[in-house]
């Protein structure tokens, strides 16, 4: 349904990204970069969950050294987040780093940018170009008057980007993937569409400092929904204040819901009304928690009554239904067995091994 | 920003949907409609957190009896959900519903439903035509082939709405609202974007069966999202397993980021990094949790570093950034005052008080 707007694929570790290439899901470990166990425990989590792609922040060369020991204990591509100092860069790819990110607010020398250049080309290593609005280089034209409007955010934004990227193709280098994140989603999504129309390179999606769980997990679907829906985008990371599992879980929702990725089952439930005869949130609760250990791509559902209930969950794989004291098993919008109501869980849990 | 599409304003009670009206935040009770006190207390608590219309379910006529006990008790205007008996609409509108949802999937009846019309003319009370993905009139096309597709299923919703819409037109009926949901996103996206351009009448957007809080969230933020930044959509209802509260609160988020409404205040708020020496995640949850009682429509930001924090979160009134054993607050942008770790949170707050 949705036509990919096209981006010339790169390639961070054994993991593809734009072009034809399924849409990464990444995130950014929480713990002390220089403390390497505890990194490799957060990352081999994140793989459990189906994290593809990880980023680390090196704000010292303790840090950037840490990245080689890391390495060594997970199996997804590392990506060092670099900020203020290029000889972090230089350190990070010394170190194994299999991408970096640099914020062009906060590193700007050219001299220094050619270094690393010429240190990821040495080794055909992707950089990331990461613009965010709340840390952009100073705007040195005359136009200061429009910066705190949306149009002058968004031109700053992609003006920021393109000179970086510039320097870089001056400098031979196309191993390059970009990013304008801003809070609010209008700037946001203005950004990443009007760069989406001047560069052939990937882009990597986000919201920044988008908030708790469920504000920030709203915030980035917006944003990430629109732009997905209209094509762009090659690999999105959600941020939220709380763990990166909950990042990967929130990213490939969005994902899922615009049918651009399978992961793991989906629920369909309903909200409940004044026709429920059954503690159905508890019960969707539940069955929600038990599907955290199934991996199959399928479509599970708890619906209220079984009046309209089986039928308005047809697209879904099994399911099922409440009614007074009693409940139907359904599949495929089809009743296929009635049963009391505390049997409902373990019977369509064992529906779901079955599948 | 959003150029809003064209709909022809409605009235329900004091509430106005369409035109130039702000778009309106709905829920649905989960309580048993008969069970009057129950159903108050819901609505009551649903009012506070900022729900500006209800909708109750109407199963039977104890149900539709009820509703005149439940407007005694509440402020805002009541919706009558109406499936299957036209008699249950009749009774309804008798005993003070301030709008009816037909269903025209399972009420289909003509003479039924110009009865139903007849009464809501009288007391110039409006009609929302609610067609659900999964509760569809039969299909008596040739084009059987067809229902699966997407496309299938979008234009027989679209053509569902639109026989009972001439209908009602046919018995000079015009105070029509429409939804066409489905649990798929981009099904819902193109069908409300199919009916917009064929009708003046205000739409009602939501997600079917969207499921648990997190996921159907995200769901529903991406379609009713996309939709909104088109223009498209009057009024909102996020379908949650969860709290009808919950809901209001989701509805509210993302016509918050989409800069549609003002509601409460935003906490911007980052995701931590290995930069990060305090436990921000803790501290925002804690700023979250206080920040329930405040209402103004002020922006917070709490942030994991001194460094580039305060900046990144430049379009914060007021804001907190962690340091090592210390942290700052900081008033748009710019640091006022440096404070230990464990004075912030109450530092911020009184800043929030005085703002």
């Amino acid at each position: 349904m949705i036509q990919r707007h096209y981006s010339q694929s790169i390639q961070i570790g054994k993991v593809t990204i734009g072009g034809d290439a399924p849409i990464v899901v990444q995130s950014m470990t929480k713990t002390d970069t220089r403390d390497a166990a505890a990194t490799i425990e957060q990352i081999r989590r994140l793989e459990e969950c189906g994290c593809e792609l990880v980023r680390v922040a090196v704000p010292d060369l303790k840090a950037a050294q840490s990245i080689a020991e890391i390495k060594k204990g997970i199996n997804i591509p590392l990506v060092a987040d670099i900020h203020f100092d290029y000889r972090l860069a230089l350190a990070s790819l010394e170190h194994g780093a299999d991408a970096l990110r640099l914020n062009p607010g906060n590193l700007r020398d050219p001299e220094h940018i050619a270094a690393v250049v010429q240190a990821a080309k040495e080794r055909q290593t992707p950089i990331r170009i990461g613009v965010n609005a709340g840390s952009m280089p100073p705007d040195e034209g005359c136009q200061s008057s429009a910066i705190s409007s949306t149009t002058g955010i968004v031109s700053r934004m992609v003006e920021a980007a393109m000179a970086q990227i510039r320097l870089l193709e001056s400098l031979d280098f196309n191993l390059i993937k970009v990013s304008l994140k801003a809070f609010d989603v209008p700037t946001t999504v203005e950004a990443y569409r009007a760069i989406a129309s001047r560069i052939p390179y990937p882009l990597h999606l986000g919201i920044t400092e988008s908030g708790l769980t469920l504000p920030g997990s709203i915030r980035s679907a917006i944003g990430l929904g629109i732009l997905l829906s209209e094509g762009i985008g090659d690999t999105i990371r959600v941020s939220l204040t709380d763990t990166p599992e909950k990042e990967v879980f929130a990213a490939y929702e969005i994902l899922k819901s615009l049918n651009l990725r399978e992961h793991g089952p989906t629920l369909v439930s309903c909200p409940t009304c004044g026709r429920c005869e059954i503690d159905l949130i508890s019960l969707a609760k539940k069955v929600g928690e038990r599907l955290q250990g199934v991996s199959k791509p399928i479509k599970v559902a708890v619906m209220g009554c079984v009046v309209n209930g089986p039928g308005e969950a047809r697209e879904a794989d099994v399911g099922i239904a409440g009614g007074k004291g009693k409940g139907a098993l359904f599949r495929k919008g089809k009743v296929v067995r009635t049963l009391p109501e505390e049997e409902l869980l373990s019977a369509l849990m064992s529906e779901i091994e079955d599948l």
